[in-house]
This record gives structure tokens, sequence and C-alpha cells, in this order.
């Protein structure tokens, strides 16, 4: 049974969603300085690293981090490799041969190079769904839906794409590192943070080969 | 399949270990406001709620949070419900029934009661390992233990047990809330987040019905 980390590493230099507070991850307390144990602090927002979008992100009113189902965020998931893609609309889903009983869908682009080499600036060009891909997750009664870079949406249709998909209770795992994974069927654990209240978290993931 | 839920929810009230950094989790953009989407953030040590501690916490140069191998922090777990210890030593976990086979153990002790009745005041009174009991896991071969209070070891003797626990490559999981979970066997799934080269990391962690 091989288990795949396919969470990014969070640390004070990392990539961020740009306009967003400063990442902050630091040793405050060292036992080299005498102290009994070495203690660190974290700062940022809770859209840092490998995260998941809650309904409140983009709905006043609807559900925060700590009510989405454990039992939709955890389970078979499906990966797909679109390696051409540059958009993930309706037309390159349909092609795209993804089982029809997948309830759980992770996309590798080539957003996911961007973790394997190290890329520390925020890029605009990643590769992410427009409105005709995220409706077609909704038609097709998908419930989670995983990318490789920061946002499940092109830079240019942040609000329209997030409001489908959060608007019918599809969660969102956002910057997943899918560069040492290939195309096929896994065991999704995906486990955000139980940040009360709140739009997004954190959220440690990994697949577990089926 | 049932899922259990053994992580506090994380929120700005919540009890945290004294003298450390505030913990701050707080919207800072509101749609109500006008902005395209609600966005929070957070801030604290990285031993906040259910969290991770890395043998790197009491030892310098040791393991950090992203080093502790996935193959231990899930798999089958043993839930022993301690009712009348005060403290868990080498004679209660003799008396415990702990099956030979437990590779990783959780203590559901009293000390569940005080996250089902929120209590928000730090306690010292908490029931934690002493130096036996930390030894006798270190014999049993235990790779991860986990407690249901936010440190694993009496108050009275904290880095002594951390050290022979950590300097054994014991996973150490603090601060689950047990109190909605029977004694038995169970497969755990504890995430903690990948802070990269840190001591220690909040976890969302789940039990599933074995």
């Amino acid at each position: 049974m091989k288990i795949y980390d396919i969470s990014v590493g969070i640390s004070a230099d990392m990539v961020t969603w740009p306009d967003h507070v400063p990442l902050v991850l630091e040793q405050f307390q060292r036992i080299a300085d005498g102290e009994e144990a070495n203690v660190s602090r974290m700062a940022g927002t809770v859209h840092i690293g490998t995260h998941v979008d809650a309904p409140l992100h983009f709905i006043d009113g609807a559900a925060s981090i700590e009510k989405l189902p454990l039992d939709v965020l955890t389970g078979p998931a499906y990966v797909a490799h679109l390696q051409n893609a540059s958009v993930i609309d309706a037309e390159v889903l349909n092609g795209a041969g993804i089982p029809q009983d997948t309830k759980r869908i992770l996309f590798k682009t080539r957003n996911s190079n961007f973790w394997a080499s190290g890329e520390k600036e925020f890029r605009t060009d990643y590769v992410g769904l427009n409105a005709s891909g995220a409706e077609w997750l909704v038609e097709r009664g998908i419930g989670l839906v995983g990318v490789d870079y920061l946002a499940v949406a092109v830079y240019t249709d942040l609000t329209t794409v997030h409001r489908i998909l959060l608007g019918n209770d599809v969660i969102v795992l956002e910057a997943v590192d899918l560069s040492g994974v290939e195309q096929g069927r896994y065991e999704l654990y995906c486990l955000p943070l139980k940040l009360m209240a709140t739009e997004g978290a954190p959220a440690r993931t990994i697949l577990i080969e089926a």
C-alpha cells in the first residue's frame, strides 16, 4: 500500500495568493537559547499551501469549513492527467475519459511542475477551470474537485467559477502537487484544519494506491 | 463505515498552552464590505488544537514535522478508555488490557470532558503520562501515542516525558477529543500540516470504525 503525499510544503518563502497577508513560519523559542523546547509560530491567510475552500468563501451565510462532510473529503478519487490543457473547460472534460462513477476528481496539469520545480513567484498563467468546466462538474454530480495551483478557477474568471462550484456544494481543494502521481484511481484523504466558522483551511492531503 | 472526527474545533477563544502567542482567527476581507470573497487569517503557535509534536520539539537536530512517516500517522489504532486514571503510568498501562499488536494508541481519559463541556481555561490537573508510562510505550514498540489534552506529559514532568517519547521516535498527538468514541479498534488518519522544518503542526484527525 503506497501513500502519496500530495500536499505542498508550507514555508515562509513559498508562493501565496497576491495581496494577502504575509506568511510567517518561524521558531520563536529555542533550546539553543536555553529554553526547554523549540516552539514555532505561524501566521497567514487560511488559503496557504494545499487548502480547501468552503462555500462561505464566496457565498455569505453558506457552510464554513467545519461543516464540510468528512465522507466527501475522504474516499475514492480519480486523478485525471490533462497534459495539454491550458484551460479546463467542458470540451477538455468531455475528452478526458473520466470514469462515470467519479465523485472526487483531481486534475493534474502543467501547474504541478511549478511545485516540483520550486517556483516561488505567483503566476497568473496557471491552468484552471472556466465556467463551462465548473458546470460540467456540477452536472456530473462531482462532490470534490482538486487542482494543482492556488485557485480552482482561471485567473480571469475567479468569482463566477468559485460561485458555480461552491454554490452547488462542490468542495474545492486547491494547490495539490500531483507531479509524482500517475493518472488513475486512488483513495483520497483530505483533512482541512477544523477552523470554526471560517471560509477555508489548509489541509494535509494524501492519496493511497487503490 | 462511520467516521469519528476527534479534532477539536479551532477558534480564537479556545484554550491554548499558557505563555504562548495569542491565537488569532478572523475574517479580514468581507463580501458584506463589497469584497469579492470572504477571507480569513490565522495566527498562533503551531501547537494549537489537535496537533502533533515532532522530535525537534525537545531535541535539537531531530526530525521535524514533514519528516514524520505517513504510514505511522495512519493505520490501525487502539483507543484505551482509562476511566479512573489521574496519571498514566506503567501500572495503569499494565492493567489496561491493551492488545499486544497495538502500534498506535490513543488514551481516553477524563480530559475529554474538558472538550465536550467547552472548558476555556487552561488546566494543570489534566491526566498525562509520567516517565514510567512513557517508557512502557517505548518498550512496547508504540509508534504513535495520542492524548486528550494539550500535552502528552503530566504538567509536573513535561520535559522528561517528551524526551523519552520523542527521543525514541514515538509520534506524539495531543488534544484529541475522544468524548464521542468508545474503547476499541479503529483506523486512524492523523494528518498534520506540512510545515517545513517545524517542530509541531496542527493536525485534523479522524478515526474510522474498523
